[in-house]
């Protein structure tokens, strides 16, 4: 830990992170063209997360477990870089206090210009349970300016301080209709929203419940790719599995959930990636 | 699919597959010394199987899955060739009805002379469950040379019909001391009558129980190498899913239950395989 008591004249800003330009080299032919060149009027949806041997994304429910090794690390920040927003659920805000921001030294904040390459972070979160505070880490991140603060989607009035909190950071509720009856996410709704506020490049990173809605097969048409981190590590079980609903076959025999189309892997260090679109 | 009615005098023999040298030639270097150049005094086990993304092996209990591509299923092949002996355990033997020898073109039944690069395959089933006959997969090929009979390990005396037809293809049960109350394989034990035959060269394939039994601490010592295919296709929730018994640390919180060290991944074709040692 750098001791934060002495200036420190010189040298990379505090918590910045490096993704080398020879791992770019090898990552940029691996996504999609929307993200090297963006258009404007093209909304694009990345589906992104790190996994264990046994599908995990964390030991268990309420926990964050560090899986990446550093390389892939850098890689999500990359990534971040490249889109406009990322979108975690509720349970994900809860449980990890996430930053959601870019940490790579070319970002706003870590050595870029203003708020450059800063995603907007987006939380899906439609009771309010989200009780964020001034020291949550997105909201003190962006109080720094060292990213920006959190659309939240929901669909209820909020509560006013924390309304009061957020828009004092830049930040706003997004208030759609009442989600459906059923619990699924009307993807299509909150892209719209996303799409109104000019947000086109979209990362989802997390957590399980709206990995595995994305992975259902009626939301695959709304998933432009898949890049998932697998680690050399089974977590065990009771983990936070990925792992959609199963599928049926005209006789009622079980097929697989989803297959990825195009799938190319890239090794990054301990672990290895997964780029495809789901089929 | 060829037509078996007319005589094929010239060509490859039926059924018969290729690994390519290349191939070869990135997978060596991956393999435990103990495979490439075998010493008759020390015993190898390797732990190989495939899974989904999401970590399972099939898409049902009592069902075979085929998840690995060409590539990977003529590496699982050029593995056995470099083994003693393959090992499954009897629901695996029930459900996939397997064949358990070698189909690449050196081996004995394919172009090899004999029954060269043919592994001895092993099933494990404490109370004679299987009820093979001479047109089970594995008796069918030691009939016709394409392979060798098994060795089938229990703890209790065999029917007599079964007994006869297994010794008249060469194979024959092998009998141990009752296996322990809680039903876990004494893997020792097995390892041990397996050197007694002069099995030194061990490949364990599944299914679920068997993996998930060596992947648990105390048999990780007895693991030498793990093989892990990974197959871009999620089979979804109600699979057959490896993930070993979760660990917990000194205060009682969850902990990874396998890590694996000298961890290397190499893709082949749509698939990627880990190498590497259980932790």
């Amino acid at each position: 830990m750098a001791d934060n008591s002495q200036p420190v004249p010189r040298g990379p800003p505090t918590g910045s992170l490096v993704f080398p330009g020879a791992l770019r080299d090898r990552l940029e032919p691996l996504l999609a063209q929307a993200l090297i060149d963006p258009v404007a009027h093209y909304q694009h949806l990345t589906l992104t997360f790190a996994t264990s041997l046994d599908s995990s994304i964390a030991l268990a429910p309420g926990t964050q477990t560090a899986l990446s090794g550093g390389m892939t690390k850098g890689m999500t920040h990359y990534l971040r870089f490249k889109h406009d927003a990322i979108v975690v659920g509720v349970g994900t805000a809860v449980a990890d206090d996430p930053g959601l921001n870019c940490r790579l030294r070319d970002a706003g904040g870590y050595g870029g210009k203003g708020l450059r390459g800063q995603p907007r972070p987006i939380v899906l979160d439609p009771k309010c349970r989200w009780q964020f505070s001034a020291s949550s880490k997105v909201m003190d991140l962006a109080a720094q300016k060292k990213g920006k603060a959190p659309y939240i989607i929901c669909t209820k009035e909020p509560p006013e301080d924390r309304r009061a909190l957020l828009e004092s950071l830049g930040g706003k509720f997004i208030i759609l209709d009442p989600f459906s009856d059923d619990g699924k996410l009307p993807w299509k709704q909150i892209l719209h929203a996303l799409r109104r506020e000019g947000l086109n490049r979209i990362m989802v990173e997390g957590g399980r419940t709206i990995i595995n809605d994305l992975l259902e097969p009626q939301n695959h048409e709304l998933v432009d790719s898949i890049i998932v981190t697998i680690a050399p590590v089974w977590l065990g079980q009771g983990g936070v599995v990925v792992s959609p609903p199963q599928r049926s076959d005209d006789n009622g025999q079980p097929i697989a959930a989803v297959r990825v189309s195009d799938s190319k892997w890239e090794i990054f260090g301990k672990d290895v990636v997964l780029f495809g679109k789901p089929t």
